[in-house]
């Protein structure tokens, strides 16, 4: 059983990456920053005579990398209230891999996996942030995968989410659930 | 005073085009079809040495069009329970033009115009599409534009969304009120 | 089949009510008035030995009402942004008749029923009555029920309601699909 | 600067209770138990003439006693994804506080206040009790006062809440912010 972590935000360091770093310290977790690979916007050809044509970009290989994992762990910053660009671009994208055959399996793949959300705005995000939240609980219903847990933070410049320890406290206890999940599967793997 | 709609759809001749077509009926609109743009996802930069860097792209082009318009219309399928992706990039630059020297009027002049959603998908938008209301709520209270009214249509396939007559009659109400806020403002413009 | 109205109004009369004349008017209804009725809090006796107790009022008596009816309209102002406290005290107690020996079929029977929300507030309805409508849409979800639609219009003082065009279109328009409701259901009985 | 914590259950001892435990231990509170009085539901007197009627109930002796109060916290267990019908109950009837000529200085007093909300239900409540954030977010607005935070509980039978080591945690951290708050302001009030 392992972790991913899928970042969406742009900035090196930045206040999502803090806080997420909270909950997947001391865990060994592929971190995917989706600001180094190039995602096309989704053409929807689903109605299209031939199907979805391959876009030649770099999304195919982050799904690959994520399909791997068992956990994932979409860390945004909160743009405009929402998930950035970037992100929606790569999810926008699942609707052409749900009929893409060379991943027969893809939803099947999701729908065992275990889903958090990591998010940091700078307005209220733990009041004006519950849209996302929301988003993401119908995403991932659709998709199949459990939606575990999630944590708002409040940060604006550089190093700030510091400041809000109850987002401190919360990624922390998703750490805690994190590993105690790892260990309970590695006993199921073992035999226990 | 006049009428912008700012398309994030992919497909030509889309549902939500259709159900947008309803509500710009005889009303003379400029439309914008991000799709058919290079819009570059956003560099937080807000609090890098020198700020935000120009990234060379469409953005500006299409930002300067919707700076002429007094209402401006969001079109968008509902991709995942949220506007698209490539509408997403377009307002998350928004946070660069907010700093930006060349356009020191930007909320100033975002503050004066009237916004309407009109947004189509599958899954139970009336419902599941609600938290896309809310945060554009949250956008135009953020940059001060007026909410003043939204449609959500059902469609999938090619053209379904003229089965949705709750919709359609919806997205004629907004005509008329957008035929009466051009007239009313005409009136005024013509010392009446 | 059949239509019952469930007001959580208090006044008599009020824009809530001449909304949904808009969506009954020409269709036989029970009109169910909660403010008429005396309905006690839910005592939470889940986990209490000997479970519930009979809180001698109303309830059963609309309950009653209300089961024998195919299509439900929830009619309410929305006081503070949600259902009016006497709607709610009504449907608080459906924990109660989820466990009463005396309604074993309640939750089936809620399940083939039909469901509408015809809601009228001052501030925003069409934004910010936003979460009671998801709030409903658990609730249906729960019981089993169908959200076949819902109106939110604007209204404060007497009779205000009729200038809300937008509203006063979507009530007709739910009342062409419970004639269609009724119509398609009156040729299936018919043998048609 | 005092504490009130308005309790929405209707069982003693509940999960609520013991999760709201949590985040006043140590914390000298009055507990006003609303299950307690007699609150009837708003008769909707604002456009009668003559205007709202005392009601002869015991509302205006639990609004006196939340008055003396510079922070409050709404505990109420998750009923039907809302507050308890009892808590709307009181909330509902602060419409007649707000036109009482006996306390003109309601709105006033109450947006000075700080507001927590603690909230346990059974069913997904940290998604599925989002809806009741919003809307006290609306309420707390409306009335003025400052939302500093929540906790969303997980329980259903009783004392199950222990189990919800998140929400433990998440009210231990408002217990903390509460000691700072209290702490703060008796500095200032020495002249510190």
């Amino acid at each position: 059983m392992t972790v991913a972590v899928i970042y969406g935000g742009t900035r090196e360091c930045g206040n999502t990456e803090i806080l997420t770093e909270q909950a997947v310290q001391n865990i060994s977790v592929e971190k995917i920053y989706l600001k180094n690979y190039q995602i096309s916007p989704i053409k929807d050809q689903r109605h299209t005579e031939g199907g979805f044509q391959d876009l030649n970009d770099d999304y195919n290989y982050i799904l690959e990398r994520i399909l791997c994992h068992d956990i994932l762990i979409f860390a945004t910053p909160i743009y405009w209230f929402s998930m950035s660009g970037t992100m929606k671009l790569f999810i926008d994208r699942w609707s052409q891999t749900l009929k893409d055959p060379k991943y027969p399996y893809f939803k099947a793949a999701m729908s065992s996996k275990k889903a958090y959300v990591i998010a940091v705005g700078g307005d209220q995000p733990f009041l004006k942030g519950l849209p996302l939240i929301q988003q993401f609980q119908f995403i991932f219903n659709f998709i199949g995968m459990s939606f575990e847990g999630y944590v708002l933070g409040k940060g604006n410049k550089p190093n700030e989410i510091v400041q809000d320890r109850e987002a401190i406290v919360a990624a922390s206890q998703i750490q805690k659930t994190l590993i105690r999940q790892l260990e309970t599967n590695r006993r199921y793997e073992n035999g226990f």
